[in-house]
């Protein structure tokens, strides 16, 4: 049996407890996969005092993260500390630098430094694992590197923000609005009291941007995705989307399309009868499109402590056994720089949901609106319910769904709808994702 | 930039065909991948005459191969070739004994042979792939080996033969009965003209072997698997499990209890809620419960060229780098023996579906029968539909769900329900499984 590896964690949060635990009840189960040892030698965290129901005491203290990733008494660095600079950054580069493998479930780290830091591990010859950065235990990041090696990719695509699915999940089933929802999601510590960067999107972007340069081969880019949230969606949409045999999630979607990777977050309608609109509540799932495979879903839990350590742990057990991959699956000067396609190429369906005044002439000239630029609609519906009775000036919802067309198109239709005053509101634009 | 890996391909079928095409189209992205080209030099199969349409006058050909596995000129042997013995088997000891690397779809050979296999791949140091004996395109075995390192299973069960899954799902959805459904599967190329080793469960329970040593970290043992088919399923089950709020699929479900490790294969009702209840067709599903990933479900395509040949290759690149993990995870002398658990201890809930002659006293004596043996009702309902006629001696349909009870209490229960003389016909059971 070769000697223990050695590690040091950086964080003692949520997911630093759960690994720390994890790594002590599966310890016999991983010497014997791994043919050694794994060893937790030492921990880092902001405050050294605070009671977190774990004895730490067979641990060395670090009060600096840096300082632990430089250490020379530890093969194998975890970070856990979050945020894409600071000390989480600092420590990582210092851990590389000193030719040690990382491995860290951040991934706003990874969306905005991980070409440099996969080209410094590759430089040093040693591992990057960041398989708990996207869609918490489901393992993702090994099955685009690994498990679908001989697939060329056609999309990726998935529910990688459990904050957001559970809002959806909850705005559906109890028919309650977005704003109560989250509320809802903050009391059950599933949001933060800053939600802005899961409803906007911007988590699931930074996902995103790992997914595609794994599944496309292509450089990191987050500059590069088309990023709409969550928190303009009313329940009349969710409701609708019912209706009309689809339901609402937040995807992340990057495609390769004639003209470029297409990535994109925004709220999508799919198919009420396809697997990913199943995944309901906080789980996450990906689904891949691929010329061998053709169709791949993974659905699982996208965040957790137990979940996350269960990929933090799995990476931490590659290295033991001595996988020296690169991170990104190609070495980094293989990865070719992402040719953006954008988003005024987008080609799919949509769903329009407009306020019309109710006038003699609205849905006829909305209909040429669109019939103008060759779009055709699969259903045209006005929403007002039997019984309701007409206000005088009243605006009532008109919903279509478009077959394919164009982005660019769809926007051109729109603007033109709302020159000519027939609307009330800004019109609602959902694009609807086929299976 | 290393040595070519040296690929032998014997067995020319779907499969075969397909790695053959998949290395071709993926050559230059898998050189990069692994850091090496991967390049097929020899192919053996029965026919060297047939035509397959494709040109094979680029690699050395054997008749024999067994001399195509000892060959110096390559060395990685990959076996699609089938059968749990004779050529395969032989050709794959052959590879194996003159230290090559062997990948295989086979999981016939690997049920049976899988222990002795392992341990020789091992006293070699070379790697054994087996990805496409399971679950086709699906990377399960990476999944179980690496993915969930960290994880202690608990259970893991799926949908494992995708001419099951075709028929059950046909039967549902078009109200046919399995005899015609199985006559559409044979014409469409799903199964086999002696569909029995599909619709008998043996095929699920070879690949379920595998799963069971990869998850619990057992030996291998097929043999301790309870099995059962689906032909004597009928419309009345599929429409009753509907009506429930089930859907029966035919399962192979590994379990971890107090008496041991319990292997079985049978129909099985699962909530129609489930995410494998959604699988319909000729689709796979997985679904693995671990302490600390909880529940992880894995979707995709269970066979068909392509989507084996996805797996083959996944196995080829992983030993073009270099991997050399045991091939069952542990070392063979590291693995367990499966400690059985008996079916009679089975617990869990049950589908009984009785032809109960329509006499006074009849439900009460059949629901004496359970209470006795402490088994307790979810529903009791008594099928005949409205409008139909009652005749003279007829029998009714009776339907119950019980709750959690044990296997050797309701065949106890059964067998007094038959000697009271109120049924007509042999009873139904279908075990359900929960979440």
């Amino acid at each position: 049996m070769q000697l223990p590896l050695r590690v040091g964690v950086a964080g003692l949060g949520t997911v630093g407890l759960a690994v720390l635990e994890l790594l002590d009840r599966q310890a016999a189960a991983l010497a014997a996969r791994c043919g050694r040892k794994i060893t937790v030698v030492a921990v880092s965290a902001k405050e050294a005092r605070k009671e977190r129901g774990v004895d730490l005491s067979r641990f060395a203290w670090f009060d600096d993260p840096v300082a632990l990733a430089g250490s020379p008494d530890i093969d194998l660095f975890v970070e856990l500390i979050g945020g894409a600079d600071g000390a989480a950054l600092a420590s990582v580069e210092a851990a590389l630098a000193a030719s040690k493998s990382v491995v860290t479930a951040n991934k706003a780290l990874l969306a905005k430094h991980g070409m440099r830091l996969a080209e410094l591990a590759e430089a040093k010859g040693v591992a990057l694992g960041f398989e708990a950065s996207v869609a918490g235990g489901i393992p993702i990041v090994k099955t685009l590197r690994e498990g679908l090696a001989g697939n060329a990719i056609t999309r990726v695509y998935g529910i990688l923000n459990g904050t957001c699915n559970y809002i959806l999940s909850r705005m559906e089933m109890e028919h309650l609005t977005f704003a109560e929802c989250l509320v809802e999601a903050q009391r059950l510590g599933y949001a933060e009291a800053d939600p802005n960067f899961d409803i906007g999107g911007e988590d699931t972007a930074h996902k995103l941007a790992i997914l595609t340069a794994l599944a496309f081969g292509t450089r990191l880019d987050p500059e590069a995705i088309a990023i709409e949230g969550i928190k303009d969606l009313s329940l009349a949409d969710i409701e609708a989307a019912s209706e009309l045999g689809y339901r609402i999630k937040l995807l992340g979607v990057a495609q390769r399309t004639t003209a470029g990777i297409e990535q994109r977050v925004h709220p999508t309608m799919v198919p009420r009868s396809s697997a990913i609109a199943q995944v309901m509540g906080i789980a996450n799932a990906v689904t891949i499109d691929a010329d061998a495979v053709h169709e791949l879903t993974l659905v699982g839990p996208g965040a957790g402590g137990d979940a996350t350590a269960s990929a933090v742990v799995a990476d931490i057990a590659d290295i033991a056994k001595g996988l020296r991959a690169p991170p990104f699956g190609l070495p980094v000067a293989a990865l070719a720089p992402l040719q953006r396609a954008p988003m005024q190429m987008h080609e799919g369906g949509y769903y329009i949901r407009l306020s019309v005044y109710d006038r003699p002439g609205a849905a006829a000239a909305i209909a040429t609106r669109m019939a103008e630029r060759s779009i055709s609609l699969e259903s045209i519906v006005q929403r007002r319910r039997p019984g309701e009775r007409k206000k005088a000036a009243e605006s009532v919802p008109v919903v279509l769904i478009t077959h394919a067309t164009y982005e660019k198109l769809i926007r051109e239709a729109l603007a033109a709808v709302v020159a000519d005053g027939f609307i009330a509101e800004p019109p609602q634009l959902i694009r609807i994702e086929r299976e």
